[in-house]
């Protein structure tokens, strides 16, 4: 069976799973720690980060984005890219806007604070950078209300990556408890729509060893 | 005639520059200063950075992901993603090598702390942060060296736009004298096949207000 290997807080790596339960391509999970440096692993992608995509026949892709452009070229049966060159450019963009600009100021500031730094040991989370995580959510969290007031989805009229990369990093942050959906109801509206999707299921019913979500993280009205 | 927003030395444009010179598609290069945040050009790319190709008709492409994507789409005579599924995984896994771990260890660490930072007033350059840029370009230069020695480029047989990725880093930081070639001679000598080539002519020729490069940097035989 193909294998991903993941960590599960990642949004990266949440971005490819949604993507492949999307397009129906069943796979297992395996976790990687990949602050261990496993030698086999450094043989599938030297850049030791996950996600890793590896292929029955042994074809490895590493990164997030060669993997889920692959996919839409290898399984392009459920296309997740867009058709003209018109919505093509809108995905990418906007996946580009959550996986670098919203990743920058908002993921990097809280998950890895609160989280990776805690599991790694490298000391306390920073509160300037919370503090300035917070702030840019909110402006983040209207941008994605308008796009879903103004669209069907955030990229235009059809389901596309850029929702899967914006609920990706929505729903790590989700699972913290970090996420002040009372900032944008067209924002809460769209995740509510995305998590009652059958191929969020697996992310909602994740958990992860000695970090309990709230309440409402798998609860498909909260 | 179509315009490329851009800032010289970030390594982002010059990886779009390079591809548009390589596949022979002509532009215009228009200076834009992000941090002015000019309502004009927000309205091109709310996302406020730079490159942004504007098409002719009126198209806009924001990101160097997205517009690198539509360029092999849309001007496929010469292709930079490579043919087959594994090339093009290859190469976008290399893409993002340079775009997001060598920009992260190397490129952020001398280019914004040397440069960015006086041009944009934020202070004095963070001695520990360029300790680690020059460590970190130690292992990096090894890595290109060993794959510039053991493939015909970067990502394999082909040119690609992994080339380009990697050059528009390089080329940046050898504009402000931050490379030291003599780390490995394969790298050296890969980059020289690059800065021959006629595409690199417009970014050897470019000349930053204020900052003068080191003589070598347009020397075709450094």
């Amino acid at each position: 069976m193909r294998i991903l290997y993941h960590i599960p807080l990642s949004p990266f790596c949440r971005k490819v799973r949604l993507a492949l339960a999307e397009k129906r391509i069943p796979f297992d999970l395996r976790l990687e720690r990949v602050w261990e440096r496993r030698p086999e692993f450094e043989a599938l992608n030297p850049a030791h980060t996950v996600p890793v995509l590896l292929e029955d026949n042994g074809f490895a892709i590493a990164d997030s984005y060669a993997i889920c452009e692959y996919l839409d070229e290898a399984y392009p049966d459920i296309p997740l890219l867009g058709r003209t060159l018109g919505e093509r450019a809108e995905v990418r963009r906007l996946v580009a806007w959550f996986d670098d600009k919203f990743h920058n100021e908002v993921t990097r500031n809280l998950l890895y604070e609160k989280q990776m730094k805690r599991q790694l040991g490298r000391g306390n989370p920073d509160a300037a950078a919370m503090r300035a995580g917070y702030q840019n959510m909110k402006h983040h969290l209207e941008y994605l209300g308008w796009l879903a007031e103004s669209r069907a989805w955030l990229a235009g009229a059809q389901l596309s990556l850029a929702d899967f990369a914006a609920a990706a990093h929505l729903s790590s942050l989700d699972y913290i408890g970090d996420v002040k959906w009372d900032l944008s109801e067209p924002a809460r509206d769209w995740y509510a729509r995305m998590k009652s999707r059958p191929c969020f299921r697996g992310l909602l019913t994740d958990r992860v060893s000695g970090v309990t979500p709230p309440e409402h993280y798998a609860d498909l009205d909260f």
